[in-house]
């Protein structure tokens, strides 16, 4: 066992030991991935239903007359819009629904306040000099991808227990030149961090930029694993209830309830973001898919529907976060070269290793057959400065690719510890 | 019969005569839309089998092993690319398939050359001061939309029987601030004029700025009527011998030939302009709905397939048509107060009464409870500057109504015909 403690000889002993094991793996020609958060088989064929529950035999009309096959309706069936109000715990007057990606509605949000100013008074960010954006790290790279795209500045925020570090944002946000944050405040990608009560009011009460928007991207808003549910404040409510109803657009999917391919997005937002955002949809689209939309609510019927699906995608995704977190604490746990994060929900497991040895563990993995996310990608411009941050998505793999996968993990993580003290 | 060789007492007489007609309609208490171009309930109906066509017992991996229910496959399934190549007669490596709407893929484009440029290399055209558009007119009042909205100015073109006047056209386009055209050049909204051979060929070849777009709205691109058909060459090829590869981008979708609310749409490039679309859809969404594709795919089968479908759709849009050009012939026909489009396809008859008549041609019809497309849509900015032109929308209303709509609206027109005669 690698340990801080072992003199040099001790060291080099072991690691002969740990890389014959490694060998051993290589040789077995693996070939597995745990690099993104996808759905595994089980939990698409888990929501096949979802095909079958719109057909030609049923009614494709709404009770209150919307033909959902042919135009019209461009902020989405009322429908819909109820079921995911229920799902957020917001109003319904306050969803609009889009197509099949909340990335996309995202996108296009960010990219209406750079091009076209975030609100029908406010400059342009593309006209403001260099425009900045916090990002809690480690956090979401396609996050980090529309930035960069778009050449806004990403400023890291260090993410604790309770979310972003308060101070820190407080003081960063005073520059009127930052003009936006990226926040997964549930089950936080990839921390597995449920932002507590304070740091929601906090956001929502920090005195910032006019133009300064927060993209509250609830992803995993209810994406409990092991019969745990974290607790969330509703941030639109804090946000009006702290004088500053425009600062937050909040973001989410149907991608890792229903089908990750096939899902319907929303986005909420106050009376005034909502009127700016659909002026700027109703140039942009005559509607989304409304069948898609009339499916789901035939499918789920209401949040009870739902709620049992993620029950059912729950007991098939604990168990695999089980095999991850079980290998951690018996093979690493008193070890003292690796924190993992323990999440109650959400997607991934953080993984810190230690620093400087990321890389090398991603390297072992790669070189023997297993594929996790870029180093750095949890970062912006997929740069770790302290090389520490390895994200892990068990979800798609089976559980004994993942264990496999894992226990090579396992051994990497030694052998790079190992190679760290040994250059010490 | 109004005429401008009838004295005022004759006229006087006449318009008495037809306003009688007009109370008589008045009284019925009519409630018809002819406002916009949306399919009917019996071309829905034609398609509702599509909602069968990929269910749960379906295989839902492609044969290339893409599983559709899943993420991944960003610009769209090989499967449905080929259809939409063999619907386009173009490479399907020249294909990106999109949501369910092309207005979206246009939108984004069009921001993307605003907000970021039209290549890697030029600037982004909102940070070249005014730039412009042309505007074939009459046309689509949802391109308009999009150039108004990002305070793009528009110039109109007048479109002839060959297309846009390409003289008008070679000239205005010398002016580098004008960076782009609207184009529907088949059947196109609402004159039904289809670009000939020599149009495409000088559209391909003219001088212009670098970052110039032609935007290549092939809506209509297999929308046949009467079993006609008209012809249209491919402009990316055009392009690309004319030596000028990057000028135009071309969009489609089913949205006229599945279902409007829940169809297919696809953006085709050469290889630089696709590379840059790419580019930002890849930052912008994980995919678009491959579900939705393969129900396309695997509901036509192959082109036949579609246009099986096409001859269906015709069979109930071309009777549509026949009630309105009928009527017009034989009440119009002889008049001298009217002239309207013939197409072999498209959506649209595009009709131009007596200069400075069509506003009260549209409230006549209003008051009596038949809604038009509102005059001046079909120009820049709302306005048409001769007041002349209305466009019909025959595909909604059932042939009844659609045969009361054309009587009142031919009543209409004679008497705002006879009301401008009687104060000339």
């Amino acid at each position: 066992m690698p340990s801080s403690e072992m003199n040099k000889q001790e060291l080099s002993a072991e690691l002969e030991q740990v890389l014959r094991e490694y060998n051993n793996f290589k040789a077995r020609n693996l070939d597995l991935d745990m690099s993104r958060g996808k759905p595994s088989e089980g939990q698409i064929q888990a929501a096949l239903g979802l095909l079958d529950a719109f057909n030609s035999k049923s009614e494709y009309k709404t009770e209150s007359g919307i033909n959902t096959l042919n135009y019209g309706c461009p902020d989405g069936l009322p429908e819909c819009k109820a079921l995911f109000a229920d799902i957020l715990g917001i109003d319904a007057s306050k969803i609009f629904v889009g197509g099949n990606s909340s990335l996309n509605l995202m996108f296009d949000y960010i990219l209406q306040c750079y091009a076209l100013g975030a609100s029908e008074t406010s400059k342009p960010w593309s006209l403001q000099g260099e425009v900045k954006f916090l990002c809690p790290c480690p956090g979401y790279d396609r996050h980090f991808g529309i930035a960069e795209y778009l050449g806004i500045k990403m400023i890291p925020v260090k993410i604790t227990e309770t979310g972003p570090d308060m101070d820190e944002v407080e003081a960063l946000v005073k520059d009127p030149s930052v003009k936006g944050m990226f926040c997964v405040p549930k089950y936080s990608n990839p921390t597995g961090v449920t932002y507590s009560d304070e740091t929601v009011k906090r956001l929502a009460a920090m005195e910032t930029a006019d133009d300064f928007r927060i993209i509250w991207d609830n992803a995993y808003c209810i994406h409990d694993l092991f019969g745990r549910e974290d607790t969330l404040l509703d941030m639109l409510t804090e946000c009006e209830k702290a004088g500053n109803p425009n600062r937050a657009v909040e973001f989410a999917s149907t991608s890792k309830i229903s089908l990750s391919g096939a899902g319907v997005s929303v986005l909420a937002a106050n009376a005034e973001n909502l009127a700016y955002i659909k002026k700027r949809c109703a140039k942009q689209t005559i509607g989304h898919d409304k069948a898609n939309q009339l499916r789901h609510v035939m499918y789920y019927k209401d949040i009870d529907g739902v709620k049992r699906h993620m029950k059912a995608l729950s007991d098939i995704i604990s168990p695999r976060f089980e095999v991850v977190l079980n290998a951690f604490e018996s093979e690493l746990g008193s070890l003292g070269i690796a924190r993992w994060s323990k999440p109650n929900g959400g997607y991934f497991i953080s993984l810190d290793v230690l620093d400087g040895t990321a890389t090398r563990v991603y390297n072992l993995c790669k070189e023997a057959g297993v594929k996790l996310t870029n180093v750095g990608a949890t970062f912006p411009y997929g740069k770790d400065p302290l090389d520490t941050n390895i994200r892990i998505a068990p979800t798609f793999p089976s559980i004994e690719e993942l264990s496999t996968a894992t226990e090579l993990l396992v051994i990497s993580i030694k052998i790079a510890a190992l190679e760290k003290y040994i250059n010490a």
